[in-house]
């Protein structure tokens, strides 16, 4: 983490940025995907399977491969071709569904049980929050002089890990989710406090546009999460552009949530110090270049 | 630093990055400036002056500002706006030479002797290469399995420090200085053991494009350097379009010599684990996308 004053100049507000992309996955899912393969490694377990959007699948594929595991990864024909490519390159088994990412879970789901396998379930199952939520111990073990941390929302690990860390060491501190406006369910699902499910999802932001939410992780969001806000994907590109030219850091849409944010709620930021996870940049550069430079 | 697969596999070898631009100042020259404008600080002065090709300049400015000293930075006229702007944002005041960085030296010169102030000399005071040093101790102190280290060669701070702190811990390590083809003062007095100026310089690296090689500093570089070598403009920007698709960091010339060397001498590095140090990000956007995208 570190603070970036150019790009606070142009929020209004002090900016520092907790780095998640510097690592071979280039994003910051190892952190719960280690702690999965090495449990399943002392459980003697030699397979397991994941949905993912992309980023979970290569960490999976990633923590798997060090340990000798199988690795089976079902996406979204649609995800990111640098995505798709860099899970292949782990060595993972690759699985396509020609549905989003809620058809890819169900398919997941299946290879599990017929396989008897174990299946990783991101947000669900607690080693995914655990891992994310390292994020949060070293914020709070940095001296925490921060206001609010932005963390982007898709299925919830990442907040709920983050946000329960943060809420237990420095209460305090403003735990704030971002979705985009193209995928909301888990955001209204908190404004609402029950589930709320959306037909489809229209966003850039590939990386968080799931459909159902889990209803154990929105509970738990509701428990530790001090807001939820939904950004338009302007905001997104016009964050990923702010951050290419004052951190030099090409980052995935998902990574620009928090920026966004603050483009969107100057007032609500002004003068205050926040945190944005920069929680990964496997973008493909061709989109990357539309989006930013069109 | 990490390991980098994906470059790796277009470099044919094993590639970890030690990353240096993902702090405030954006470059490893805060290593140095800070023990600098501590040592300042204890002993009572209030103001320093540098020449800068724009890197040492936004360190000393903010490692002085945090401690309340008067920063002059000298720079060309002709470095790179990014770094301009960045030095005076930092609250330095800077001065313009019309000539290029060597001049810029002879002018901070006269202002310390002017205005009785200490002069940072870049490589030359050791301060400066301690700093970077430090770069070395967080190399040797991983498990140190890699069997080469690329250094971007430039007056020679960081190559002597990081150079003196691997050939002390880990003397098995080859240390390797990079330098353009367009300023190649350094490495041609590294080569004939004795300083070898020229008349001009000729590259897109700003960071390392001086002519006049510090006798001292070649001393201790022909102690610790294995080998010093030259790279082609296009290799660099080959390096920096590769250090783009790989890692998604957008990097000056100068931190992108050591993905440059491997490049234009495969053979050379062919299966070993090498560490290139990507030490600096401080490039115009539209300088970089003419030499990338072109």
């Amino acid at each position: 983490m570190y603070r970036c004053e150019a790009l606070g100049r142009q929020l209004g507000c002090t900016v520092s940025v907790k780095l998640e992309t510097a690592n071979p996955v280039r994003s910051f899912k190892a952190r719960g995907t280690e702690l999965v393969a090495s449990l399943l490694t002392e459980q003697g377990r030699t397979a397991v399977v994941c949905a993912s959007a992309g980023n979970l699948g290569q960490a999976l594929g990633w923590s798997g491969r060090r340990r000798g595991l199988s690795v089976t990864v079902v996406a979204s024909r649609r995800a990111p071709v640098a995505k798709l490519d860099r899970i292949r390159a782990l060595g993972a088994e690759l699985e396509l569904v020609d549905g989003d990412f809620e058809m890819a879970r169900e398919r997941a789901a299946n290879i599990a049980r017929q396989r008897g396998i174990r299946l990783v379930e991101d947000s669900l199952d607690v080693e995914t929050c655990e891992g994310a939520a390292t994020i949060g111990l070293e914020l709070a073990g940095e001296e925490a002089t921060f206001d609010a941390v932005l963390i982007a929302l898709g299925g919830g690990a990442m907040a709920t890990g983050v946000g329960y860390v943060l809420k237990t060491m420095v209460p305090g501190t403003e735990v704030i989710c971002v979705q985009p406006t193209g995928a909301p369910a888990l955001t209204r699902s908190w404004h609402e406090r029950r589930v709320v499910t959306t037909e489809s999802t229209d966003t850039i932001a590939d990386g968080v546009a799931g459909r159902y939410p889990i209803p154990a992780v929105l509970d738990d969001l509701l428990t530790v999460a001090d807001d939820a806000v939904l950004v338009h994907e302007s905001s997104i590109i016009a964050g990923m552009r702010l951050l290419l030219e004052h951190t030099g850091l090409v980052v995935e849409p998902s990574a620009a949530l928090g920026v966004a944010a603050v483009l969107e709620d100057r007032d609500r930021f002004a003068g205050r110090h926040v945190v944005s996870v920069i929680c990964g940049s496997n973008v493909d550069l061709d989109a990357y270049h539309r989006w930013v430079y069109r």
